[in-house]
């Protein structure tokens, strides 16, 4: 589905024309004409294909889907291919947006996902200076926005993060934790599937050597690049606070056994004492005189619990009750 | 054993063509040669290695076998090496094709593989504005065969992997799962060997400075790179997981045994209080009151039965029962 | 808020002068100017965006705040955005300092911080020779003061770090250990944020190709290089001992209860031995001749003492009790 | 010992020699000398020093032995140290080679091994047309038959791990695999000293810039190169798999005692049940009525029998015993 | 303290001079001036940085002192920073010793360290034709002796880790063992800090670009380089080796531990055997007709013997006693 279809001349939107009508305004020196496609049939695609010259890799890459997040250049045109990460119920939905970018177009398709980029394109028109710069700018636009979607995504984790840190050291607790533990490792594979790709490729937009249509808006891209570098830090820090967290819930639970086994053994050894002692005045031997003293029995019973007390005292004086 | 041997020229394929007349057809200016061998002896490789010029390290490397993946140049020839990784009741068999790929010639040489490249042939065989470019896309039409077939081993694996996570938190099956978990983290291990190599090589082929017959399809390759990294980032993420995974098992063993050991230490304390308090009323001694008592008995039960209640309320409470 | 406003030349104060006269003075040849903001409003920055020519991306991210540590070039000028952390009541705060330096002035704003660079300036204006340098050496000067305040928290890290090392093969100390060891390494993933990616990017300020503002003192640059190496290496050995220290701790724990379980499976025996005699005493068969003895319950009551003390000293023998 | 000391000419060997003429065919142009050294005395080395003009720290690294694996250039001279791995009665021997090579002769010293290269010797003075390549492809050959000689210790490595595989999740048999993984981690790390150190060096002789006596026999060290890789990959797969299988070793340990432990609580319980019943039929209450009965007793063992199947039955579903 | 101050020309001795004189000698075109100083104090080395033009900032760090090992050039002079590992019952001292080396001088300052360098003077004057190449060949001399002095400390290292091995698969050294290897993995650290700069930064002073001083004196470098990558290498190895001990440790404890419930399990359920049988034979029905045979008695006992023993023979079979 085509959602717009728009030419721009010196920052400023000239008209929402037909895709017939491409080739003509991309004729115009100074005009760029910026595509957005919805889950763009293989019709749509071959039809762009031509009106843009793309390359049949990159239009391949756009139509299948389910790519790495990439930067390719193909002769003059850049190929970018971003994943759109959306949270949804407990779950997080990755979708995908694959951009063609020439010297006067921009061309960006958009898959599996419900939050567009209707926004970035009105910013833009707000700002004709900018906007002035050409595709390279939009590219830029987009790119940022795609990225800044990424922060509340790594504060949904860091809050998740936070909740079980709150419980791990809480007894009784450690199932759920590691339980949480483990989906939230998930969840920041996926994000780091989105960002890490990126920004390992982002160096081709800024610094050493870019492609023309790219020059101006370096500082830009650079600016991308640090947000991506704080995405990945703060995902590699979550990731090896899980880490450490598995391994403190492991201790947790091996100490509460530890205290467990203390407890129950504390306990058995008091009514073993009892039991053995009874059983003692239990026995069957003729001559066993303390049997026959009036207050045997209150002397026995006494005897116990003095005994069990002991222990219990002893006990809980080393921590074991 | 010889599969194939045809002449290409243009795109389009010229003739079924004997090896004595490989000479032949390589004189000719535009034409290229294409000859797939399966398990070949070491006659049949000596036999091209005259035809084609090989280089003698290279044709020891695909007579022996059980070589790592690589792409090597030899002057103007490229070597390259793969592992055919093929699923088979439960277990990857793991076989080889060897390429050599020269301006105007290609000899690919499999072994230990049940299924064959025809059909990598009669695709390149449709389009013959692509076969035009020669040796070069032929390799990446080999190339991208075998990579394309590494994906539905990582789907086997994910699928294995989210089966074994349905059942990581269950209670007793922590025996099961280690195990399905070793056997994966061996399975990925054949599939790294294989896939890892090969994309650290493959930047000799698009990129920087490659080979002059490969200039035309550097493009390809770059995208053969692409799904590489893609299936070495599936494998990374699947080895972490089960390292995870490993870890979490531990735990959920850890946890049901500090489980157990609660339950037995509950329903060890009802026992011991039950016992010893019967075995106080089983001592002999003569003045004992209560066992003179019409309804002593049906009270001692009581009192044991409402002890062993007490605890056990007890018990449910804190969670051991 | 500003701070301060100061013109500078050849290494002396000439004036505090106000914010309007500032492009007045930028105008002299060999003056500098130094403007220091705390918690700067968007007006603010605005206005130094204007007098200094500021980089809208680098102003964004000085308004803003929450940047990672990064040292940017924006064409002749150079943007430095440093984390202050500053130890409060067992907790770091991690505050900012965005530094913008040109060829003739620097505007550093700082940001939730309650320790100013006060000192600092004091310490430029005693010493001409090196003030005289400019920008650049402002810029080593506060960038030198936030690196030396990394140090007393590493000092910090280390002495926590050996007062959990104290208590680590102590009996009964497990869960404090693990909670302490796991703080540690949250305040230790603070402190690497703020260090790691500065002396990542240091590279910039000395050696191969440094901005022109910075060629006379890249001995100095190559000094703080020097002080964040040495506290990333710390923070790094404090990391893999905590590591070893958690693994360690765990070990602890499992030796414990070890122990726990031998003394309580050697009680267990003791009484159980007990119990089992009485209880065969206290049969009722109507033949069991020794019931008859004179002597037999004194002798019973020896011959269960007996066979406690002797399990007693053999548990003692192979250390379970 | 000098073991050969031989002069070649154009691929043929011309006369085993004796030290003292060395220098006399060092002088022919075509002429090159190889001279084979077991466990070489201080004058031995000193004189090759003399004859070959060897530079003083090769000579004493040979000397003293125990060199990490290397290649040095000394000017013209290429300086290697080579680890030789001989497996002997469950042991790693690691003996040593030095090899000096220059433009006209090869000097080899063996230490420390019971293994010679008198086959490479042969082998080589059998193909004139590779030994005519030099000094170079000496050093080739000698390289490759060390590096061949790492194979089957891999193999050995692969064969003790499947041996531990598969007793891995065989009850009872933690105890001796802890032990044989440890002992082979132990063997790998000697290999790994061998194998790797030598890899990172090898690119000095083929690919970018390479001494004048190497440029022809680029090829052949790059398949040795080739080599290296693989085994260093079997390497780390075999130290991956071992970290692996400790923790699953542990985690079969804690599966088992979580067994254990279970099959104990439910015996343990059994038991409890018939003595907690034993115990209230033995009180001496004087209204007991069911002690009376005539099938009393009968019927109180049926009771207690009834209750411990019950329990029986009840573990049994659940899979405790 | 000033040890020693010495000037050389050629390779000789000339004389012990004053520091006054020292600008004296430095101005002879073919001598150079060795100085040792040994915890200088900051007059000390003011003077020293007046005679030799030294750098302020190199000049703080030999004051301050605990500095990470480095090699930065100052323009003409480098300057050296290493750590003086000494050890000293049960731990290990780290000294300094910070070294200025220009074309014409050497000034080296020892702090905290109990063993000097004259037996490195020693030997340089006793090899003249050496000490003729200079200063770079004094710098050499230095470091050469420190990097010696690390290898003893390795073999303290491995004989330690060794003895730990001896013990690791002893029953009931678990503790021990795990405390010495914490203290092991310290002190391993403790090297690590010295060794590990020093390697990193060696390569400025041998290969690609380095120093004038330095030219003659590569190979010299390169040989110190070879011996710190071999510390290095023993290093990682014994941190490796730490790691899986402390792994095999603790489920060398996870073993013991399921031993010790095994065998608790079995005799635990011994006696409970035991017990319920007397207890059965206490309880008190009217109409038990075994309690009135003859020998009833010992038939019951003989009865609990044997049952006991049945279990045990039972027992001993599976393992767990």
């Amino acid at each position: 589905m085509i959602l717009n279809c728009v030419a721009y001349e010196h920052g400023h939107k000239l008209a929402d024309i037909g895709t017939g009508d491409i080739a003509h305004w991309l004729a115009r020196p100074d005009a760029f004409v910026w595509v957005a496609l919805l889950d763009p049939s293989a019709e749509e695609l071959a039809q762009m294909q031509r009106e843009f010259g793309l390359h049949e890799l990159a239009v391949e890459d756009a139509l299948k889907g389910h790519q790495r997040p990439k930067i390719e250049e193909y002769g003059d045109m850049v190929f970018v291919v971003m994943h759109l990460v959306e949270p949804h119920d407990d779950e997080l939905l990755v979708g995908e947006v694959a951009v063609f970018v020439g010297k006067n177009f921009v061309l960006s398709a958009r898959r599996r996902s419900e939050r567009g980029f209707l926004g970035v394109r009105e910013r833009c028109e707000r700002e004709p200076l900018l906007l002035e710069r050409g595709a390279g700018f939009v590219l830029y636009a987009l790119m940022d926005a795609v990225v800044d979607r990424y922060f509340p995504i790594i504060e949904l984790f860091e809050a998740e993060l936070e909740g079980i840190e709150e419980k791990i050291f809480l007894p009784g607790s450690a199932r759920g934790n590691i339980e949480r533990l483990y989906d939230l490792k998930h969840s920041t594979s996926v994000l780091r599937h989105a960002a890490a790709p990126l920004l390992e490729m982002l160096g081709k937009l800024h610094g050493g050597r870019v492609p023309a249509a790219f020059v101006s808006t370096q500082e830009y891209f650079r600016d991308v690049h640090d947000h991506l570098a704080r995405i990945n830090g703060s995902i590699d820090t979550i990731r090896d606070t899980i880490g450490t967290a598995i391994q403190v819930n492991l201790s947790m639970v091996a100490i509460e056994e530890s205290e467990t086994t203390k407890r129950l053994a504390a306990w058995a050894a008091i009514f073993a004492v009892s039991t053995a002692m009874a059983g003692i005045w239990g026995m069957n031997f003729e001559v066993m005189p303390e049997l026959k003293w009036r207050y045997g029995y209150p002397a026995a019973l006494g005897a116990i619990v003095f005994a069990a007390l002991l222990l219990y005292r002893r006990f809980r004086k080393v921590g074991w009750l």
